[in-house]
């Protein structure tokens, strides 16, 4: 019997990304779907405006939209609501004793509430027990990074491991599609750049060293290592490319570099979770590679793709390296983080 | 009367800016085209795929092209040769007397050649004694940096004067239109971002420290600054816009680097030579500038423009700077190096 | 002295082609801004997010913004109003005296308004009387046509005085600036078309009947010619382009066709008017032209291009143009109008 | 067991798609591959610039590339070949027995020559016989229509079954991919559209009524109607848009057409063939639709999408629709059309 699900923010676009996750799922079935108060009452078909390019699946079309104070009979909850908005509600869910995913900013960077990439730090899931301890929860809050921070942190998790990271500057090139939608008008986007993106670096520059950390007695200790991002909006869909300059604690040869991402595996690929990549990071070898139309589908949107590994005159080494914002940045990623928790007994029907 | 001048490579994308350029030029009157065997002997309009947004001048419709090992009778040439060809006939030209001012990267960075940007390092062209004491040549070689390398130069002119500038980090996003004609195909182009551009970081990380050296005893001494480039190319037709993280030898204050670059003025602005713009760097206030459609033609693509300037954690600033690739950083730098040697007394009709 | 203008709906992307046409006009002053609620009492740089990729007038940043029921001092009013909003307002300020040239669709096709090209109807100024004496007014409303009607209109005058247009099938390619700012969200427009632009097909196949008609005893009889749009939106910035295929009340030969656009002038041209192009049409020989960014900028935005004209097999002739959506299609064929009306003494100091 | 198939032209961007299609098929097994005298001898890994989206599957990577003289040992051979160059080779090889489904132009308008859309004429394969008893061969010759008229001709076979089609006027928003690889150069395509397509118009205007014709004594007699087309490069990467106004001998309700288009199946459908969409032609209700890049992927790239049936003013209706360019416009079509006649028996192992 599959677990039952809903989606908050089910209209906008990491909502829809849910959806169309969800479809087919071999352990969760989507059961409800949560809108703000202009939809509530709706059904799916009349109040979203489905913008991805696959077609919206039929059996959400006539699913009636629920409002956000809802009670919801589900043991697991996806949350795509913005920021600011997402607080109170996941908060409330969660103490109601729903598993929240959460893809919202707001909790974060709370010293009890996992920031987790289950590739990099599975057992920061051990802070659900301090979290609920703390807040007197019976369900609890799990979240999943920005979609900037999320390719770069699952590089330094193998690279960290063996040689200690300890300086990171990073430029990246995003997509449209993290803007949402509307998101960014077509007059600004067609032949532009748009180097600035509200509130993005700070996230960037500070997730990467709680994921990375170690849980000790119920506390997370980040990682020293020192960010500086460089965000950027560019005239593509789907797809965040970034380059790398990474300084070392005892910098390594660029074969160990190279073989330390490439052989990379981990928890989710061990527990064969179903939305987990065969190989969480990708490199490759030719020069102009990873490019985001061509390479952000690999791993059906779930994996890190790596290339460009050379020396870095002012730091150690520097690369490229590109992730799917909406999937593995965003609603894939979520997903991937309920996967692991059922698998560890975290979810229960 | 107007000095007389050629344009090799008159045909391609470069030899196309330099005629739009020198139209209606106060001080230089187009008199000869030189193209490849397969344009020579017909006229420019037969010859040549015109592909500016501008129509092309009426006046070079009808010229017939010469062969690039014509004699020319022009005092001064400007080469929009490519590498590897540039070399060879640019040598015979300054050979026999002509002087050339060349976007080839060939003899950049010979020691007795000017790179030459006329608000970072007039003084270079002192170089020309050198040379041709050296080569036994009545002409000489001036050479203007990669576009990607012009705008950072720039502005680091006044920012080492003042503060010493030891470490660079740079990251482009780079026009099309630097690819050359046809250049990318759009099928690479759309939707997409290539994160390589086939020996561009060398130069990028290489020209800034000759030019922003001094002359010593007829020898440039480099600076001694790191620099370390990421070039990608974005779907963006003109004007390149650079993420750079710098590092200074003694660190100043946000609001002097602000001053610095707003302020800085120099020999082409105080000698008014026709192609220096007002304000060679322009500070912008807004957080979401420089865009490259939005900025890319202030001063006439003769500007670089700068943004987004705040503290950096790995180094001490960042910012964001943009330049007109094919005006700035090809053609028009060219053209305000002639300007700036025939106001000095070295170019005579 | 010049006249004072007012422009109304200012902060929009049609208001701020009126600010960038009207920067040194040698007739016009602009003496007033006029906006919504919203940024009525805040300086024109405080409430305008400025889209234009030439910066905005430093003439304008200070001024503050008046309600839109402020009664206007100035002769002059160009009407940026959106549809529905500029009717009421624009017949307030009609009736306490002013010139109202409107860009609106309000009061396009009422029988006593010219819906005026001046090198097509400058005659159909002649209902100014008639909507006076109707309306009891002082001023006037003069509007001018939807931008996806203006090229065509435009070619079709000389076309239809020699040979009596019958029949037109148009297929607009519609630039991305015609939906106004923010418009279309960027991710619907990248890598993709869309076949659907509300309202503008009726518009496209009634207004140039109006246009080409003659005024008889105060009453415009308009041509008796059917028009079949079809409008699509495309990832085009700037200028629309559009396939033609034209059927003839008697079939005029292929050189007629194109001798007759090619020498077309009218009274714009003869009375030398600040705005209008020396070439109302112009055909272009290449056969891969007119192109939206290549020819948009034709004679400053205000002519139209034409190319292709060959023979169809089901009409008699097809051809394509291209017209500046936003200049001669909006503000600019606004301003024209308003410079007729002053050379024919219709708007007084 | 697997029909063995052969490739022509294995290195283009036909090619590729070819063998992406192939991938996994469950009739046939890609066994040669076949390409210039500059890659025969280089395996495909070495001598393809891959340039498809989804990855070049692992099987191919290591085959040699056979020259285009080489005897081959597979019953069925696809060519991607260019035009010209098509010719002589596909009759070789069809002299020599093979089956060649083409996707070039040379053969298609010859009277003995199925030009082959599944769904349309599949009893023009009787053409066979003809071609076999004229020419001598023991293969044949089968070719599949110009990309851009397929969608058209699909509509057009239920429409004039029921009502007749008599006049038909289009225009055309094609994809880049259309023009191969390189292609059309970026420089052109952002920002603008090319209001031109090299003898594209031609086969747009006969093709279909070759299609549409039926056999009478080993001849095929064309219909009567009369075409004419606009044909347009816009920037979408794949998926070719057009406008449609069609008139009919007699003219139907908008319900029948849109009945008609909805419920049209045919003889791939009941074949039930691999390749085969299960609807040949999707009718969307949504104003907007269809869009390139959210529908050109419907029934994998094998259905054409129509929308916005509506009167048209001129003729009987207009409507959009939408077919993928390099699916069904070309190795798509080439595949179901071998497909078809496997199933009838015209191919033996």
């Amino acid at each position: 019997m599959k677990i039952r699900v809903s989606v908050l923010g089910a209209t906008g676009t990491v909502g829809q990304r849910f959806i169309q996750l969800l479809e087919g799922h071999p352990w969760f079935e989507l059961a409800a779907l949560v809108g703000s108060e202009r939809s509530a009452g709706r059904t799916y078909a009349e109040a979203t405006r489905w913008v991805l390019d696959a077609p919206m699946p039929s059996e959400v079309e006539g699913m009636t939209i629920l409002p956000d104070d809802a009670d919801l009979d589900t043991p697991l909850v996806f949350s795509a609501l913005p920021s600011k908005t997402a607080g109170r509600i996941e908060q409330r869910l969660a103490r109601a004793g729903h598993i929240v995913c959460s893809n919202a900013s707001d909790h974060r960077m709370e010293p009890d509430v996992p920031l987790l990439i289950p590739e990099v730090n599975p057992e920061h899931l051990a802070l659900i027990d301090v979290q609920r301890a703390r807040r007197g929860w019976s369900g609890a809050i799990v979240t999943n990074p920005n979609c900037t921070a999320t390719g770069p942190t699952m590089l330094l998790r193998p690279l960290h491991d063996r040689f200690g990271v300890t300086k990171l500057l990073l430029m990246s090139m995003q997509a449209l599609s993290g803007a949402g939608y509307p998101g960014i008008p077509s007059y600004d986007a067609i032949d532009n750049v748009i180097p600035y993106i509200g509130g993005e670096e700070p996230k960037v520059e500070t997730e990467p060293q709680k994921m990375l950390g170690v849980v000790r007695d119920g506390v997370i200790v980040p990682i020293a290592c020192t960010i500086s991002a460089h965000c950027n909006r560019v005239p593509v869909l789907e797809g965040h490319l970034e380059c790398l300059s990474i300084g070392f604690a005892q910098r390594p040869e660029l074969e160990e570099v190279v073989a330390t991402l490439r052989s990379f595996r981990s928890l989710p690929q061990e527990l064969n979770l179903p939305s987990a990549p065969a190989q969480p990071i990708i490199v490759r070898d030719e020069p102009d590679r990873p490019q985001p139309r061509r390479d952000r589908d690999a791993g059906r949107g779930m994996s890190t793709t790596v290339g460009r590994v050379r020396p870095c005159s002012l730091l150690d080494y520097k690369l490229v390296c590109l992730s799917h914002n909406t999937i593995r940045g965003a609603a894939g990623g979520s997903l991937l983080n309920a996967e692991l928790m059922y698998a560890q007994g975290l979810v229960k029907a």
